[in-house]
């Protein structure tokens, strides 16, 4: 009865969930020997001004310079 | 101290919130002794394209065939 | 396809917790019209050195004095 | 590794939320002596139609009378 | 970033939830094209007794009859 | 009405949780202009063999060098 949750940056699209929910899912099936009909996945978007790290929101975070580029 | 946390597809009311919040605040006060004023209850609306079971989204999955319906 | 998730001071048995799932469940059957196949109920048990309201734990709370009682 | 979530009437603006991110993960280096790359805040916005204390929804509740006030 | 909580029965070994948070991380990186460092898992055991479907708690259902067992 | 929910490896005291709950509560109150009722805090021990960052448990991670040592 595994149940999965996943919080994420909202932004990813329901192809991005489709595909995230079936490959969870299978790799769960695998490792753990249970049935797909036991696994659950659930996804919750979270705005990057809702989630912080080392204090500072990510919607106020710089962007990393590429490799490469000044 | 009973804080209870309901996840659902969206689409319910606020009138159906309403009314499960008293009906599920009023079975917990019953079953376990506690006072009205410890119960929380908070809900979470869920799109379909954010649940999955069997590694399917619910907002992918075809409505069952209504018995004796072809 | 509610889920329940309810939070509680530990010390509750298998006894109340197999009559809350049941209650809830029905409860929320009632109210939202669904089937019992749709509804999970998970218990967490949370100690009272865990829980903290207005800053003070409730391990650390004093009983309150009951009434007609000095 | 703290990870602290917050849930929240919605309506706190980003510059809340972007102060109590830097407060809490503040005060958790400054008590558990974790650094700030520790510490992870996430918040989450919940309308007062979805929330309910002793049963009742807090959309439905009755402002308190201000003191000194009929 | 994504954050992936898993709720199971407990029991797991660690051997298995090593394999599982590998396992889904590699998924998770895959499929959303993102680095393994931005990919945090949790598990949370859950007994048997503090998890009902359909009203009924684990370990209170009966093992389903093997096929061609009576 | 703030619910904070703290996620930590095991091992801090209720010494700790004490101060923590108090400070956290604190600085909400601060931050958000709420009174010390509306809030309440919840930790939860999370073992270091049941949190993974990167697809590595720590409870498998080597422990950094300290700066100075070889």
């Amino acid at each position: 009865m595994p149940s999965i949750r996943v919080e994420m940056f909202e932004g990813r699209t329901v192809e991005h969930k489709r595909a995230l929910a079936q490959a969870l899912t299978e790799t769960t099936m695998r490792v753990l020997g249970v049935g797909a009909d036991a696994v659950d996945v659930m996804f919750f978007d979270i705005p990057r001004h809702d989630w912080a790290s080392g204090g500072v929101l990510w919607s106020d975070k710089k962007p990393a310079t590429p490799p490469g580029k000044p």
